[in-house]
């Protein structure tokens, strides 16, 4: 690991001092390297690499070729813990099938570190590389073996533990990457997104109950309409979030698949026979989610359709939650020139002067994370769609695409439900203000009084501004006692028996 | 229904003359129609209709105050299809609740007329009218009330069978129209789609059978690799399809679900009680497909996260296909400077001097539905998106868009299939050249030369575009027996024991 | 012209009677056909005709292989009237170049009938075939040469005017479909959408004259923020408008380039030098918009980016719209029950018990035609990216999206001027009421009773509901003579001096 | 700054304690912040900060609320940067307009520090909060009125400089942030993209200048076709980006308008008459670019049209690199069973046995960049279409997104041509070697021995597998000499005299 004697040359055409100073400025834009490199080779020679990480040759060529996006487009950290959940179980697998077990146990070990995200500082390389995601394969592998060769007591760069001939043994990236897309989509589905909604489906559940009772003006085309309650108002939302919840669940069955066994084109190539199934079950078993072998292992380097699919349901999520943010925002709007009728939490000043001033900024955060989803879909759609032959390779965008899209509608659904839906509050009196001034309610004289003298009241109270109350009892259609007989909203709210 | 006489005012505002005048433009767009009139009537007062049409006042008026698109703008054949089948149910179960069984039985038999598409000429309104299709929902009644009152030996027009109290008994467009909706992408999921999915779903896999013991050059990253066989490469095209129509129809449950009942914002005010789940099943009996009432009828208004969802699982069908018909036309690019490994079908002429140029015209016209039901799908999302309250008015661009791409797909599937795949041949010397040549072979001679010698007979082919064979000869590390049995793509095609 | 002789073999694999029955059972699909028949030839061998349809043997193989969509998926009329105009500027060129002038001008009458509109019912093909549109070009080659050729007395398909030989001279569908394309888009946005969007930005900016007194609530986050007028709010509007007759505008110079003269693969084979400048000049003359050659003719034949570019424009003006479209049926909500600021004409029965209840329908229109432009300018963006080497092959789905997306556009525009925006009124009485309600009035006192006092007037009345003013006398900061000086919403809508 | 006590109570219903936790979780999640906190406050009351950031309240308060996405989401540096150019210019105009100089100048020299990237770390909001940007601008105020207090000589969280009154004065969060949004995305598209993009067009021209004499094989619809030179096919490309360029650019004006001056709803309140103008000409001075004060501030604040216009720019530029990346890495597919006619270089071990395996990884990352460039757009026009009333609030997703592209697209443009197309080298053996096999050349024969035998030799060699020339001897229908003046690519492409 010692400093690297500059006068080296090291790549055609490159001198080791422009490449020292390609690393140190490529370093300055994103962080501070030691300024020590030791000297990592793969089959286009030499390569100088920081020493205090893990990554090998391969890495380093990554990094310097695709100066793209800077830090915040580094592979999702759920595709780099997933690659330690892969190696792992690949190390355990190949052991069954004459892997060295003392090389095997420390790459489960290294492996085990990656996939804790102890090991990611040692994963720089972008998204933007390599489509089939060989680079972060190399990059996993690289690491891994180092760290592997550590724990076995060698140092970096000896390759006591070989990358390629250990800790991707039996594999390929066309076969490791779409893997650990899987997992990774997999997990935060399970862990991230599915829990939060349904922790959002259980509180806007709980308002429509809560909010059962009280009748209200409907509206459609934006106009009055109707009554009907706000609990059955939320019921709705409700309902959009459970079935969401139901849609996202339908694709697991084809996320659930694993090309790992494919290799470089599908047809499992320089592996044994049942290495696929038994990963799979390994995999399964260390996530405790149901993954399986895929059927075909084809489809499943070619195409990304699972997530294709997947994003689709969260493209109908992001759909009904820009709805339910929407109506919620415009139903909380006010304080006194709005609609009013729902009171939203106060989380933070709205204006320093004006009070009642309540911004509602969880519904805004929470509808352009949706609109951001809408806009990946379509992203993963294109990457989706471009597949040629054997590899799609679109795979680190689709990756990151739906990784992103799951964490935003994950972490804005909880933010949503914890900050706004939990607290929301009926405002009882307003809303009880506008459903009486309500012209719709005529309706309800109808059977007493007819249909011309009901559009008669209707049509009086709407010219004059006043009540339909105050214009029946002008009119002398009937009296005080008999309109508040007949008018009744709450009797409005349901089929008749 | 004589010839309006021109001096009576109809409109403020307006005059008859001008308004004929407007009727007989709009006309000359479209079409010609009879220059007699009748008078028909609604809240807004009289109009003129053409005397040789059923619609009423309510579609006169839209048709000119939507003069967006022209004739090729109307509403889907699908929806009004579907608006027979509801309207002829409502009647039937409004005669359970005491519709005048003369006028319901007359209604019942315009509404089937409507359903066979017999009226299809009466429906002239365009997708772009009123966010509700309450237009059409009008359309509709208007169509069947004057159908029936003829069928009664009445006039149209005279209102002896009502639009609003006969045929839209216990209704309201803002229930109908999504009803209509569902009925109609259902109908053609099931009737259209998923077939044809499956008629091209058979002819891929019988292809994969018929090239199973074509073993071809790999490719990834449009490089050559490792062989397969050409019909496992064919294997994973009838996968994706196969996954396909499982997405689909993973959709159907939420799609079998009827708004009706729901009536104006969802609490099914002016319907009785058990009418919801009565047209359900009787909409399930009309069309041997299995409707339910919806769970929740103000999520079936206010969203239609349904349609998002189904669309999605269409886009996801659309990227499959794009990327098969792609790799169809590269496979069988050529004649003699492409890849030309597939030979296509020639269904018409490419050139007029060059024989063997076939333009892989159905994997063009494929592509180009697949990017329009990509493009449609955004659509969709975006008018999904956008609900307000207790009603989505974005419903008929929404169904249009559906139905489109229902449509489109399913046609151009069942064209693709019929036109190309079904005649797709193997060019098994092209293949076999191309395999034969291919440097990636040298892979098998590593157990027996070693990875150095094996890669320095790559290198010497490569350089000197000789073949493997030739390589290996030159530099004496084995003999041409001892090459032939060792380099045999046939072996490359799977795991090994 | 006679009926076809039964017995006569037609195509390999199909018998007449076969095929007799597939024409006529197409023909049934869309319309009712003649039954008599003639026959046309193309390299492919003879084939059998409408013969009361002048189109020829390829564009009748179109028909047949591509039986995707129905007759509403034809391709669009301004792109069959451009193929008019192109042929007749090419035929008149042509003659320049040693075309015999008697054909020369026949072809050239033909072609102005097809321009104009006349033959349109000889246009059957659809969008989706060849993604070149070369059997539209064909279309139009045959259709022109048996009208060339009745014009000179004699009888469809005897080929006196060769479709290729005389229409299509120095041409290739390679580059007159594109040229149609530019045609077409360059003429509807000119004709249609400019204008429209003119009169709309017309109609809005007079309402922002006729409003710029009207002072009412601002709303920031949908929450009551400081005054503005209501006209400086449409004034907003307006210049959403203006900016997006900008922004098509700028896109016209790359419109203007036509590929004509590049031939099969741009390059120009079979043309005389000059050629591409004199068909564009003729163009220019005849559609009297400024059509230049395009610079370089590889781009033109290869890429769409022109198509891409121009509906990202439409993409922006549907953005605009639809917010736009969104304030008015918002600001317009109501009657009793929403914001109710703007009073929208009604156009037809919103409800038939609920007088004042106006859908706002123009909206909804205009709404759903922004979605779909939306949609559609995805499908032309994957469509445009998708092209391989000399060629894209998704011309004709590009075409009719774009054309689709502007007159959509165009006539909604024009729909929602002449019906909606022309009509608003300002609801003084509402928006004065709203406006003097606000709490946010409060700041204007600040300068007089300090920060804190105004703070605790504003406190008291949101708590208590009641007025600033109410607050502010109860309190005893000020008289009500000094709070009606101070707090004045005029004042508030500009910059101070 | 001392480590804050703990039995103080903060805020209603939170304890410190559990404040403290939760501050400390949340650290936990991104890095470790110092154990010490000093307290801060605003309207809602005092909370604890980490001692070492320069931050305040509202910033503590959102990282608080809007826990959605984790660090990666954080506000792009563009954004942070243009708020220091726009602070330090707001504080030099509001000097102009009585701003103590001493404040002001402390203003001036924090927010430089704030501009140049060096308080970065200061800025740990994401992009997911509220609509309006208001806490990234009130993170800018914090920090920079915290930073100007110790040049003052100050302690953080005295308010000696405060937040609104000195840093934001005569500002909003709803100028403010609309202001940085074009700042950032018009330096970036002017310091980045355009420059890029300017260089991958010199270095596509010099290809098709060095190309321009190698005549090639043309293919359309992926078949053969009529032969043009290397030279113009890269002449295609080159006017693609060239046109990019232009489309960027043509954005710019609009883009370099600036909301600032509007303040909350546009009309300027709080502001003095000018300011707008003045501090749009700092900001020019300052970055030296022309930007203006916006025509109309209503517009400027409620609808971010400017960035869905300059979204679509990219949209259509994504669209064109897509096609040129893809082209290159089919016509460098091979190395032996492919197209071969590109060599692109070497940059990184494809495959570790197969010599000549290169990977187009710079093709891979930049059609994968586009593809998120095409579904940023979608949603950017998702966002754009969504404003309600005085103001958009989709600003921080619109700025994140359009920045992001601009990034990606601006890096990836420079990576492609650095490690692609500058180092292409043509394959010319292999050009010439498809080009003579090409069957389509018979075209040259026409003229000497009739279009029917020209076809007669062309079937017999694509039957036979042969050369045209094979062929045509063989015939007897020319002699080989005869052959070889004749058959002459370099004479097909162009027009002829």
């Amino acid at each position: 690991m010692a400093v690297y004697v500059i006068s080296r040359r090291l790549l055609g055409g490159g001198s080791t001092t422009s490449q020292l100073a390609g690393t140190l400025r490529y370093g300055a834009c994103w962080r501070s390297y030691s300024t020590s490199f030791r000297e990592e080779k793969d089959t286009f020679g030499p390569i100088l690499v920081p020493s205090d990480k893990l990554w090998g040759a391969q890495t380093q060529r990554s990094l310097q070729n695709f100066d793209i996006g800077g830090e915040r487009e580094r592979m999702p950290e759920p595709i780099v813990r997933a690659f330690g959940i892969l190696k792992k179980c690949a190390a355990k697998v190949n052991m069954e099938y004459g892997l060295d077990p003392a090389i095997g146990k420390a790459i489960m070990q290294a492996a085990q570190e990656v996939a804790e995200g102890k090991l990611n500082d040692h994963f720089p390389l972008v998204v933007w590389q390599t489509g089939s995601g060989t680079q972060s394969n190399m990059n996993a592998n690289e690491v891994i073996a180092n760290r592997a060769a550590e724990i076995l007591g060698h140092k970096r760069g000896e390759k006591i533990v070989h990358p390629n001939d250990h800790v991707n043994r039996s594999q390929s990236s066309n076969d490791t990457f779409p893997t650990v897309m899987h997992i990774a989509a997999a997990m935060e589905t399970n862990s991230r997104l599915i829990p939060n909604l349904k922790v959002l489906h259980n509180s806007l559940h709980s308002k429509s109950v809560e909010f059962k009772d009280i009748v209200k003006i409907g509206r459609t085309h934006t106009q009055d309409a109707t009554p009907l309650t706000l609990g059955q108002e939320f019921s709705g939302y409700t309902t959009q979030v459970k079935y969401g919840i139901d849609r996202v669940i339908c694709c697991l069955p084809r996320m659930y698949q694993l090309a790992q066994g494919g290799t470089a084109v599908g047809t499992g190539l320089n592996t044994k026979k049942g290495f696929d199934v038994k990963i799979a079950s390994a995999v399964a078993e260390e996530t405790s989610l149901p993954f399986v072998t895929a059927e075909n292992k084809f489809e499943a380097l070619a195409a990304h359709d699972a997530f294709v699919e997947t994003s689709g349901a969260l493209n109908t999520v992001a759909a009904s939650l820009m709805k339910i943010a929407n109506d919620v925002r415009l139903l909380g709007s006010g304080p006194r020139c709005g609609l009013g009728e729902l009171i939203l939490p106060e989380n933070e000043p709205g204006s320093s002067i004006m009070p009642g001033k309540v911004n509602p900024t969880q519904c805004e955060a929470l509808t352009m994370v949706c609109a951001q989803v809408i806009g990946n879909h379509v992203a993963i759609t294109v990457g989706g769609s471009n597949g040629h032959f054997e590899l799609n390779v679109f795979k680190p965008m689709i990756a990151s695409g739906l990784l992103h899209s799951l964490r935003l509608l994950g972490d804005a659904s909880a933010s949503f439900e914890k900050n706004c839906v939990r607290g929301i509050q009926a405002n009882r009196e307003r809303i009880s203000k506008l459903l009486h001034e309500s012209l719709m309610l005529v309706t309800s004289l109808n059977p007493k009084i007819g249909y011309d003298n009901a559009a008669a009241v209707a049509k009086k109270a709407h010219k004059e501004g006043t009540t339909l109350k105050d214009a029946a009892l002008k009119l002398g259609v009937l009296n005080s006692e008999e309109f508040d007989n007949l008018v009744v909203p709450e009797k409005m709210i349901g089929p008749s028996d």
